[in-house]
Formats: C-alpha cells, structure tokens, sequence
C-alpha cells in the first residue's frame, strides 16, 4: 500500500437539489477525493482555506487519517466558496456564485514529507498550479488529472493544461470537456487523440450513465451503481476519482484489470457520495461497505451466469 | 427454437443525421424488429403497406425468412411515412413529418398460421390495437411491449395501453417515457410500480448510454456496445428489442439469467443497426457477426480478470 497525494479545493458549498439543501458545508474537490481515497491508502492534502474553516472540520480529515501538513491555513482570508444547485437532471449543475477567496493566491508548496509519494491525484485547479505541485514531487509513479471548460475555453490556460496532460498516466474529463478539449464529438476518438498526448488512460465521466476508460489495451465500460435516492451529485468525479486512486496506490496494479478494477470502486465510491449532501455518506461508511457494493456492482452487471448466486 | 410474431409499423424514413441522409428508406419499428430478431429466430410479421412499397423491400425481408402472411398490402393508399432528423446528440430525434396514411385504417388480422406462436412483440402502435392482436393469440408465452409519450399523454389511450401492460410480461420504455407514464423521476422507482401492473421484467432503454432491466429477481445494467462512428439511430430501441425477444424465442429462457442474457444480445443487435441508415446494417450482419461482437461487449465490461483475454 501507497500513499496518495492530492492537490485541490477544500471549500464551503451551499447547494440545492430537489431532495433538499444545504449551506456552507464541507466541499471542494479535494475534499471528496480525499475521503473517497482514504477508503483505500492514506492521503496527503495539499489545499488552502480560510480563518473561517472550522476545527469540526478538520477533525473530520483527521478521523480519516488525512494528512494536514500540506494544508495551509491562511489567518487573512476566507475560504473558498460555491454556490449551486440541480434540478431533476441531477447530470447538469447550475453554478449561481464561486467566491475564491483565499483560492485567489493559492501557492502549493509541498511539505517535505509529501515529496516522495508516487501516487497524485491533481484536481481541478488553474493548470500552472497543478504543474508547479508535480514538480515538487521526487518521482511520481501514477498521476491523475483533472481540469474543467473554465480552463479548457481560455487558449492560454488550455496550453499549460496540454503541458500537464503530457506529464501524467490518466486524465480524467466528463463527456463535454473531451469533446471541448479535442473538437471531436465521439467520445472515443477524442479518447485516442489524447492518448496520443502522452498518458495511458483516458477516463470519461458520464454521472449516472458511469465511466468509459479508454487505454492502449483497450476500452472499458464502468457502470454506475444504479440508486434508488440520489441526494446531491456534488463531488461525484472527484469521489470516483478519489476511489479510483485510491485502489491503485493499494495494490499498486496500474495494468489494465488493475485499472478497471480501480474504475469500479471508483463508481462505487461515487455511488456512496451521492446519497448524501457534502461528504457525510463517504464518512459514514467503511471498507467493508465498499466491498460489499462491489460485490453487488458486480452482480448488476455481470453476463456470465456462473457469476449469479441468486440464480 | 420458436417463432417470434411482430405487430407494428413498416415505414418509409427520410432521416438526416451529421453522417449522412436518405429519401424514404426502409424504416418502421416492425422492420427494425423483424431484421434484428431475425438473426436468432424465425419471425412472423403484423403490419400494413401501401400499393407504393417496393418488391425488393419485400425480398430483403424475404431474404431473411420473415414470413409475410400477415402483411397486409392495401391496393390504395401510400405506405407509412416518418421525417426526422438528429443533432450530433444522437439520442435526441427531431420528428419533422409523419404521414400515417395506410396506417390511419390499420386493422391487424392474424393469419391462421400466426395464432399458435408462443414469443409476441407488440410493438408502438395504438395501444388498442395491441391488445386486439394479443386476444388473437391463443397462448402466448412471453409477449413484450413498446408504446411511445404520444399514447402516454392522452388519458383515454393511456387507460388503455394500462389495460395492455396487465397482460405481457417485459415493457420497453425509455427513460422519458417512464418518468411521463408513472410521474415518477426515479427510473428504479418507476420500473417497480410499472411492475406492480403484472409485468415480470421492465426494459428501461437509455440510448447510447445502454439499458436497464429490472424485475423482482433484481437489476441489471446492460451497457451500449461503445461506438467510434455510429451513422443513425433510428430503429436502434425496435432492434433492442429484437435481439431481446429474438433470443428469448430461440433459447425459450425466460429465467431472469437468460433475461439478462438477452438484452446483452439485444445491445449488440442495436449497436450493429445505428452503424448504418435504414436497416442496411442488419441485413448484412450474420449470427456470427453477433456472437462475435457480444463476446466482444463481455470483454468491454467484464470486471472478472479471468474473463481479460489479453491481459
């Protein structure tokens, strides 16, 4: 088992969904990620908030083993705030106000004990940034990307986010971001042309219809675990993302089943994130209820009848 | 092996997709059906024509052993005419024109020979004419049902394609129709209280992003076999569902593993059919080319090492 570091947002989110709402609880992409990774491996975070961020939070990180010491604390400042809410779709978020308050200045710098983690997970951050955190790092061994159209619809922005996705294994887009970044509408052609960037795998996020990894080896076809009662989609990618890495700085297994593999309980761990507003679902479950929805994950989708135990 | 017997429209299409267009072409969602179960079992086809329908339409259906006793040829008046077109969202039909024509005075008979087939497929046409053709079946074993939001939307047919759903054993629906039928936004929710009618399984069909089946055995997710160049998905839910009852009729499995097992087969047949305009696709495919794909579509979703052949 490995460690994983991930560099993000730690932020308050008030959002709305037709099941119900919440204001200024813990969100950010980092934070998901974080909890959905601590399932697997420990993390290390490197993020910034506020004076304003409380210490119930930070218990929070701690009660998962997260480590603090990349989080900076900035006494002049307020934390970083989104303001959002879904209708029905909860596929589509309507974001009505970003305040990036101390996100504004936000300089990564990697504590020493953070520098010879192999496993990184760059979420959805200005590109300069999450290219200044890996070269911070010794020797990566498996990092993830994450970006958004903010970044992907700005020529200078997009550059640098292009420098990144050369330096990293696996990119992770929904459907609509690949589709900006290439200019090509089919999801898998636009997988190819950037694996011809450099990584080894392209993981397209599609919500509730799941996730299509796209490697050298193949394509893979991850479905979402099918619910009954979403609450809030908030987190979702970052959750998955969080399981994702997660499982692969457990095993190690960067090969192909080990990535698909990895994919699965990145769908299961996003499945748990849903049920809840915030990150409450994610630190209300164990290891244990993550094999289990593997297991029936497996048995929602599996064509081999040996595989059926019910039958 | 059993027959498969199949009420619902042949038509002629005129579709423009971003791949291409075409000026009446062989459609109709008994055609789509008729092609696509026809690579497992033998079909009886339930449908009207025009003085207008070409010879060699009805060699192609010749050509794959669809019997043509209950095709009704009417001596005056114009076959069944849809315009539609699509967007690069290929999920999303535009309906431009339709001319019912022969369809408008529609009355299905069956010939003697259709009255004893076990395997039933009624596909969307006026809910009452549905259940005139199933009370001419003697005993049918596993009928499956499509309809579509516009007898959804009119109480009196809705009363009615209620009186239908009573009585066959798998619903196809899409999501949207779902959600419109029972008022309820949850798919999973949705497809319990429709199977609270009568039916044994319901067929919830999400286009590209593949189906859901769910029944009181359980769920399964069946992906959509992913596509680098689909053309036009016009038909793609009729040849669903004739791969499903295809396959059903040709093992006679009804047990919830072959349930499963025939939506995987109906993927694949829906997937080869959007690969091209009209069924063009269907008739060149041979049950190998379906066997082959289907052991292609378990590699693509397979979460089981032992399954990876490559790796």
């Amino acid at each position: 088992m490995a460690d994983v570091l991930v560099v993000g947002s730690v932020a308050f989110d008030s959002v709305e969904t037709p099941f119900g709402k919440v204001n200024e609880v813990l969100g950010g992409a980092a934070s998901f990620f974080s909890f959905g990774a601590s399932l697997f491996a420990p993390v290390k975070l490197v993020a910034t908030v506020g004076a304003d961020f409380p210490e119930e939070y930070l218990a929070w990180f701690k009660s998962r083993n997260i480590d603090l010491a990349g989080l900076q604390r900035q006494a002049n400042g307020a934390t970083f705030r989104w303001v959002g809410d879904y209708g029905y779709d909860l596929n589509v978020a309507h974001t009505i106000d970003t305040q990036l308050n101390v996100f504004a200045d936000f300089k990564p710098q990697l504590p020493e004990s953070y520098k010879d983690v192999e496993f990184v997970y760059l979420a959805n951050i200005m590109p300069a940034l999450q290219l200044e955190v890996l070269s911070q790092v010794r020797k990566p061994k498996f990092v993830g990307l994450d970006s958004m159209n903010f970044w992907i619809g700005n020529p200078e922005t997009k550059a640098i986010l292009g420098d990144v996705i050369k330096k990293v294994d696996a990119v992770f887009m929904n459907d609509a971001e690949i589709r900006q970044y290439t200019g090509t509408h089919n999801i898998l052609v636009a997988a190819r042309e950037l694996l011809d960037q450099g990584p080894s795998v392209i993981l397209i996020k599609k919500g509730e219809h799941g996730a299509v990894a796209v490697s050298r080896e193949g394509v893979f076809v991850a479905s979402a675990f099918p619910l009954e009662s979403p609450q809030d989609p908030t987190g979702a990618g970052d959750s998955f993302a969080g399981g994702f890495m997660g499982h692969i700085a457990q095993t190690r297994d960067t090969s192909w089943p080990g990535i698909r593999r990895a994919m699965a309980y990145g769908s299961v761990v996003a499945s748990f994130a849903v049920e809840d507003f915030s990150v409450r679902r994610l630190l209300s479950i164990t290891a244990d209820d993550v094999r289990h929805r593997y297991a029936e994950l497996e048995q929602l989708t599996a064509l081999e009848a040996q595989l059926f135990s019910s039958t």
